[in-house]
């Protein structure tokens, strides 16, 4: 799956048609009013979706090619995660990308959906690798693009791979959302990652 | 499961006797036989494990409270990740627990049966609630300790919690051994995280 398509999987190609988009939404709650009512991801199949929105397959396949492509749109209205870039500076984007990866782990722990989809979704490697690549990707390449504008401007040092400053700034997060279910969140932790990882830790420093 | 209780499972309540030694290893390396033979993980019973060992389930269970215990020794056993801090400086002492990581994602890559008894504990609850408890909380305690030393030494900065700091280290290392199974872990990777952070990613430093 290209990039290509996975933008018009998310309607790139059909927008501009209000219509369409209520289409859309219509679709995405009807799949999340089905995993409310505690049916199983895997037992949501296309035909299962066209049904509960009323709308033909056709309607459905001309805006995902997939199950997974949908269930990733799906996944993405769960978690309510917007992301917006502020351009302001490399930290203050640094800041929101990294708030998108709290919000999101703060959606797991609050919203049971967004909890039990995303669980569904990790036992299935089919679902977890169309999650990685419309969802996770795009946010690493997104980062990879801030930091590198970041080593132009002179904002942050060029000698060091864009790849291992990525992991400096979202690992610390991503160890707290994904891999300690009980870690702190706390409000203000994204500025406070940016900022120390930016100023370094010897004394006198920050 | 207390410290103490943790302690006398690894057999520090019964050692000093050499042949104790070696009938701990012996029931350990039968565990990895039956592992390496296809056994799964749930199949593997004290009951078993005693015959396989030729010993009494008695004798297993002055060794370890229980089949949780036992199967953290197994998995230590497997990854062959030997931890020893320096204590030369905080920042060599900090190589030294990245460098453990990261040893312990290249068997879990390497070897199938790390892999695979990890990959098993993971799938169950209170297995992997003893390999948290047994392996992973240690060492992040351990981090924290060397870290507020770090403080007190005036090597570190000592305005910033040690629970952010330790994840500012093990972090980016964390990513990418548990989850981005294909990211790459070079030789010289923990000391490059390390020097990064502690010298900051601002322009002129490090």
């Amino acid at each position: 799956m290209d990039l290509a398509e996975q933008g018009a999987g998310r309607g790139g190609a059909v927008r501009g048609r209000p219509r369409s988009e209520s289409v859309e939404r219509s679709i995405i709650e009807g799949v999340i009013g089905l995993l409310e009512d505690g049916v199983p991801l895997a037992e949501i199949s296309i035909e299962r979706v066209a049904r509960t929105a009323g709308v033909g397959k056709a309607t459905i396949y001309r805006r995902w090619s997939n199950r997974e492509e949908l269930f990733c749109d799906v996944m993405r209205a769960a978690e309510q995660v917007d992301l917006k870039l502020p351009g302001t500076s490399t930290r203050d984007d640094l800041i929101a990308l990294l708030e998108s990866i709290r919000r999101r782990g703060l959606a797991n722990r609050t919203s049971s959906l967004a909890h039990n989809v995303l669980a569904q979704m990790k036992s299935s490697p089919k679902l977890w690798k169309a999650y990685d690549a419309n969802v996770i990707e795009p946010r690493r390449r997104l980062t990879h693009e801030v930091l590198r504008r970041g080593q132009q401007n002179g904002e942050i040092r060029s000698d060091l791979d864009v790849e291992l400053i990525g992991d400096l700034f979202a690992g610390p997060m991503l160890v707290r959302t994904v891999m300690r279910p009980d870690a702190e969140l706390p409000d203000g932790l994204a500025e406070e990652i940016v900022d120390t990882v930016l100023e370094g830790l010897r004394p006198g420093k920050g």
